[in-house]
């Protein structure tokens, strides 16, 4: 049996690693490395250049295929299917190894934070042993850019998705949102005179674009920017603060 | 006139360091650190600890009191003439060091997180360029040690204060609340039948305890641990998060 480490590495600067993160590399006599993800992002070749920068003795790498997600029936119907079918990936690609005891994932930005590893992990059949090393979120690198607090002092912040901003609009009485995955601008449904702005795409990464303001004043720019930017790259991942003005 | 560096160390163990805060310890040539904390946690020597874990020849250090707080006259503005009777021991500090070009702190956790140094440094004179390296937050420490996501799927979640709960109770319409700053276990407030509750005390550190559960189940566990490990360590610091069923 092996113990299955899910090691959080930072949104794209290699030293947004920890020592921790580092050690349960040089730790893991397997790493499960996905060859295609959702966005060009993960073909970066970012998780091998880690790994080649905290061992000189790499481990054992097993590549595995990240099904399609089918999205027809359903959003939360096809989540799940969609993460057994990588449940099963992550089975085949440890069953060939079966020497392996301790085997490691890689995973963007923190594995609390939208994202499916520990889900997909609670399906694998003997369950391992699961421990989480916690690396830096898009949200820090974020806030880290643009030199800012999160909260106001003593006051709440919501983390969202653009799709409720779009369908819900502004949480009453909140004065801070952070909104992730978000393909679509969402803080065009919002009554853009009220809010300012801290925007950013590739954050951490050499090709960061920061933009803040008003949201009034820089909305345009940011949906040009990062049409343009989305277009020269082939991917975008992108985030924002918003704070709701006089709360 | 010189840089400042706002390094986040994350939450008391020193391996949260990230390689980025590794770099910018190296590269300061003066560290302010604070003689008298808060709480006892900032006593504990980690800072002197961490850095002499990155380098074999560490940068000049200058030690700082921190005033007392005054709370008094309204929260607020307690917390505003605080900030500025810090921004004063900094400013001596510095000023002491005047061949200093890169001054770093190191900061608890993350410094976007319900941190006052992005505040107190905005009331520099003359204002320094400040950067700010993330580091991993006590909520994300939490999370890794209970092993769970913080959101459920494609879901907000709020995080927000002890004084908050108490004051406005559970907001309207959301399933998961994460709680920091919290001295008064105030999640006893809530109707507790209908939370689950992961608490952790100490996170990421030695002393780290964890409790999780159904929230009328273990309440009572959690205040009693609470003022027994308070007691024995002499100070304690605690985060938890909260899920309301059904939702
Ligand atoms: C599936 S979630 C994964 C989040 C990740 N676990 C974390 O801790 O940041 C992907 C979303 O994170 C945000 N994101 C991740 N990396 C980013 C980056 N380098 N720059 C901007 N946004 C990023 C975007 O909002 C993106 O839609
Ligand atoms: C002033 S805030 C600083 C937060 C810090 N900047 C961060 O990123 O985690 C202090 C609060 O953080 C939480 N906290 C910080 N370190 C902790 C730890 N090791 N264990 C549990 N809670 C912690 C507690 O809720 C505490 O009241």
């Amino acid at each position: 049996m092996y113990e299955l480490s899910l090691i959080g590495i930072g949104t794209g600067n290699p030293d947004h690693v920890t020592f921790q993160g580092a050690r349960a590399i040089r730790e893991a006599d397997l790493i499960l490395i996905p060859r295609k993800g959702e966005n060009k992002a993960d073909l970066a070749g970012l998780r091998e250049e880690i790994i080649a920068q905290v061992t000189e003795t790499p481990p054992r790498i097993a590549y595995f295929d990240i099904p399609r997600r089918r999205s027809d029936d359903g959003y939360l119907r096809g989540v799940d299917e969609w993460h057994d079918a990588i449940a099963v990936r992550w089975q085949e690609a440890i069953a060939s190894h079966p020497e392996a005891t301790q085997v490691a994932l890689l995973i963007w930005g923190d594995p609390s934070l939208y994202d499916s590893s520990l889900r997909i992990a609670s399906r694998l059949n003997p369950q391992p042993k699961t421990r989480v090393i916690p690396g830096i979120t898009a949200l820090q690198a974020l806030t880290a850019a643009h030199a800012i607090p999160i909260n106001d002092i003593g006051a709440p912040y919501l983390v969202t998705t653009g799709r409720r901003i779009r369908e819900e609009g502004w949480p009453e009485n909140l004065g801070k949102v952070a909104v992730m995955l978000d393909g679509e601008c969402s803080f065009q449904s919002l009554d853009m005179g009220d809010y300012d702005i801290w925007w950013g795409a590739y954050v951490g990464m050499k090709e960061e674009i920061l933009i803040s303001g008003p949201l009034g004043d820089v909305a345009e720019e940011i949906v040009e920017t990062r049409t343009r930017a989305r277009a020269d790259h082939g991917w975008i991942m992108d985030i924002y603060l918003l704070k709701k003005r006089g709360i």
